[in-house]
């Protein structure tokens, strides 16, 4: 490797103090126009780099945004990712990205692996750390770096959120069962822990209660967000007494899942059972019985997100929190289309 | 923002050397284990924190490796960088990715952050950067942290390659179709600039060839890798005075809009034409009319390249760098069983 050019190297050149080369570097005005040309002019034949990192640490920007989510494979968070980086690049930032796996250590590893990465600010869907006694997470408040959360979030004052509104989101899907004739309405929820997850709960069971429709808690089934867990929570619910006549998912992974067993039995959709998922992943369009589903507007919220960090960036001491919430959309596709 | 504890807080407390707390820390041999016991427990008590990305910047190492490939929304990257971590992981080291949309500019700028974010090494799938006009590229060789290439390579000396074999996955599924009765295989390619659809294309050239089928240039069709592509192509096919009996595509999603298109146009699949993708993503499993495609082991490509990747860092000074290449596996589901 050779040797690198300093400032040094390029004061000697000139005849001048390194502090100048220093000052004309970081287009000081106390330097003048012509002195900052050839310094430039100098650096450039010299092959000067600065060092970003060294810099960072000094003027505390590396111009680096981290964000944590909780697995990639998923289109949600891969669309949400796109409207952040897509909104970021235009300020010059750049986005390098975490993955927890839902691991609460795993989460607080990439908390640190960011912060000791240099990054300006981290933008995170949230899983099961606890952020009263989590280490990493105490580190990113002490640092005073912005921290912003999409799509799960936990309520801390002065920290913004940009969510969607999962309630309603839930009470849209199940009153669109409802106006397609469906009585006995079931839920395949995942882990009712995270506030997404009961929110979309509650919003079933009001839209139940404004049509006067008896809460019935068997019809009610936990699991998890994929196929296998989706054709065994249809499996019990088809060997009920009373079988329901509609299946609204918090998950498309586990509606697909009970697509599958449905069929299998040869029951018939949507005539015998309507079937609505959750995030509108691209299988859902695809399939021949395509897959009605709710949209979160991932590259809004992704570019939502980038915008409030970039606003809290430029008004770091007059900054209020925002709490961001958007309307999540119902795709009426085959699986409820009765009509 | 409280003050942070520095060795030189623990060293008054203890009324020893700012140096005797810095070897104590660090575990060097000339200290005793008293010594290091009780300056541990007093770091702790006073709730020390080593500045990480200090001690990195000192002994060359943050735990932290680089991983860039062209998009996240994709099962087979997802699933790679699910190997890297596995695998990773029981080394203590953490995964930070950085997505280029295929974009040159933002394949450097990737690089450079995750230089100034000092990762110990880069794994990266490689997508238009010319490597030898690149001064971001050139930086990473320059600063002699491992590169490894896996999915889309270049050929660089001492440059270690985890790939799978592209021209065998071509051949292999041009001989399925053969050997399901099809006489005019058509194939889309994407950019056979790519090593990895050039190859492919080779493969199926060969195949034809040892089957004594006479190579047509008007059936192989340069797609994008995406729906409308595939159906933009499925289109030109059909038109032709002699349509195809089977479609082999670089890409399971141009495969699924040639599905859409010939199906739109009252063809039956596999009956009148054949078709199989790459890729093996998950949607191709999961459709009525399932998919038949290539599976590139995505999550054995991600562990093997994490193995490599170790083997370089523990070997510093003796390693050879190695080109592995893994064996794909076709997957003949529904477009292609006619038999």
């Amino acid at each position: 490797m050779t040797k690198k050019t300093t400032i040094y190297d390029i004061a000697k050149k000139l005849n001048i103090t390194a502090a100048t080369v220093s000052r004309a570097l970081n287009n000081n005005p106390k330097i003048s126009k012509s002195t900052k040309e050839i310094v430039l002019r100098t650096a450039a034949e010299m092959n000067y780099e600065q060092n970003k990192l060294a810099q960072a640490l000094k003027n505390g920007k590396s111009f680096n945004v981290g964000v944590i989510i909780s697995r990639i494979d998923s289109n949600f968070f891969a669309s949400i990712i796109r409207g952040i980086e897509e909104e970021l690049f235009n300020h010059g930032y750049h986005v390098i990205i975490c993955q927890t796996n839902n691991n609460e250590n795993m989460e607080a590893e990439n908390i640190n692996t960011l912060l000791n990465a240099q990054v300006d600010g981290i933008l995170m869907s949230i899983s099961n750390i606890d952020i009263d006694k989590n280490d990493a997470f105490k580190r990113i408040l002490n640092k005073k770096i912005p921290l912003l959360f999409f799509d799960r979030k936990k309520s801390i004052p002065g920290i913004s959120s940009i969510t969607i509104d999962d309630f309603s989101a839930g009470y849209k899907a199940t009153q669109h069962l409802i106006d397609e004739g469906c009585k006995r309405i079931s839920h395949l929820t995942v882990d009712r822990n995270f506030e997404i997850f009961r929110d979309r709960f509650l919003g079933y069971q009001k839209a139940l209660s404004d049509n006067n429709i008896l809460f019935d808690e068997s019809l009610v089934i936990e699991t998890k967000s994929n196929i296998e867990a989706g054709k065994d929570a249809a499996k019990k619910l088809l060997k009920l007494k009373n079988p329901p006549d509609a299946i609204f998912s918090s998950s498309d992974f586990s509606a697909l899942g009970a697509i599958q067993e449905i069929k299998a039995q040869g029951i018939r959709i949507p005539q015998d059972i309507c079937v609505v998922g959750f995030s509108n992943e691209p299988f859902t369009k695809f399939m021949e019985l395509s897959i009605s589903s709710i949209d979160q507007s991932p590259i809004e919220m992704g570019k939502t997100t980038a915008r409030v960090f970039i606003e809290q960036v430029k008004n770091k001491e007059k900054y209020i929190e925002q709490k961001v919430v958007l309307d999540p959309t119902l795709i009426v596709r085959k699986s409820s289309s009765r009509k």
